[in-house]
């Protein structure tokens, strides 16, 4: 399988440290999950989280994807845009990033405790704390919720940072060349028509 | 080819309309493309732009994932992040998200007007005006690029948006309910160190 973890391009890029790569799927919010069907490809981005070694997505006990790559290992990529790189040509340009390509094929975790567990942490990585202030799950939605894990084993990461290449030929007076960071901010919320006056936004996101 | 574009899952959150479908493109920074080989799904994300109701991506002539995507259909996936969906129940917590699913063989653009004009308009497209600012792509570096345009014919729009599902049993005084938004900034830019004194930074963006 190694042929599939040595990126053919770039291959200056990748990062095979396992701590590493769980940083950068930990900083990416979601991710694609694609598998083949009759050597066809489709794609789903979806959340996940990350326990024990292992990636986890979930979703509905019906929804294909999750029985294909309960089924099939999967492709399941991560994508983090860390900036624009300006260089002093068009063909230098380029852009700052964290990409993750997992193989896996996912593994049902049927113990509701483990279960349980999975989706406790998932709640928690989007909004920390929220899992135990909101109406727990119950049997019936534990039923229709499929949980998948995924081994990181065969995964890879590759990343671009810092400044664009330079070449003295493409050098421009005047021209700016530089990185243009990009940001993943929150933004001001938006309280639920329903909620009944009085109700402070919860300090769970700073800025 | 119909079962492909109407979503098993959720069908109610699908737009076909093409206008729509192009704004949701042009939200997106980057796209996800997806092949299959034996059988096997293989993800790469990239930058792509729009032109001629076509959906645009380019790399190197050697890159294995255009040489797949010239001989087979791929899908093709965007994810625009809007904002957590947070709810009075753990299974009701969502996301607001706007992603588009695209089937298509790519073709490639040969015709080297049409290859730099593509390549004019992806560049200003991540930088307003940028490639009329740099020195320009040469022959060679125009040769070393491959092109491919994908039709937009065969892709389709899931979005959620909108407050949490409000379910009067899941009410808890005190909880707070509602979006948060997610938005998408630029940071302070870091100049290149090649970069001789006294450029100023061009304003090319404005958050």
């Amino acid at each position: 399988m190694k042929q599939e973890l040595t990126p053919s391009r770039l291959p200056n890029r990748a990062i095979s440290d396992p701590e590493k790569i769980k940083e950068a799927l930990e900083a990416s919010l979601f991710c694609t999950v694609s598998y083949a069907r009759d050597n066809r490809a489709f794609s789903i981005p979806t959340g996940f989280c990350l326990a024990d070694d292992k990636l986890y997505i979930h979703g509905s006990v019906k929804s294909h994807f999750l029985l294909e790559a309960k089924k099939h290992e999967v492709c399941i990529s991560t994508f983090l845009f860390d900036g624009l790189v300006l260089a002093g040509s068009a063909f230098q340009h380029s852009v700052n990033y964290r990409s993750v390509i997992l193989f896996a094929k996912g593994v049902e975790i049927t113990d509701e405790v483990q279960k349980t567990a999975v989706l406790k942490t998932y709640t928690n990585r989007y909004v920390p704390g929220r899992w135990d202030e909101v109406r727990p799950v119950n049997e019936g939605e534990l039923k229709a919720t499929m949980v998948l894990g995924f081994d990181l084993e065969k995964a890879s990461l590759k990343v671009r940072n810092g400044p664009p290449s330079f070449d003295p030929k493409d050098y421009r007076p005047g021209l700016w060349t530089g990185v243009i960071p990009s940001l993943m901010n929150w933004g001001e919320p938006v309280p639920d028509p329903n909620l009944r006056g009085g109700v402070p936004y919860p300090n769970y996101f700073k800025n």
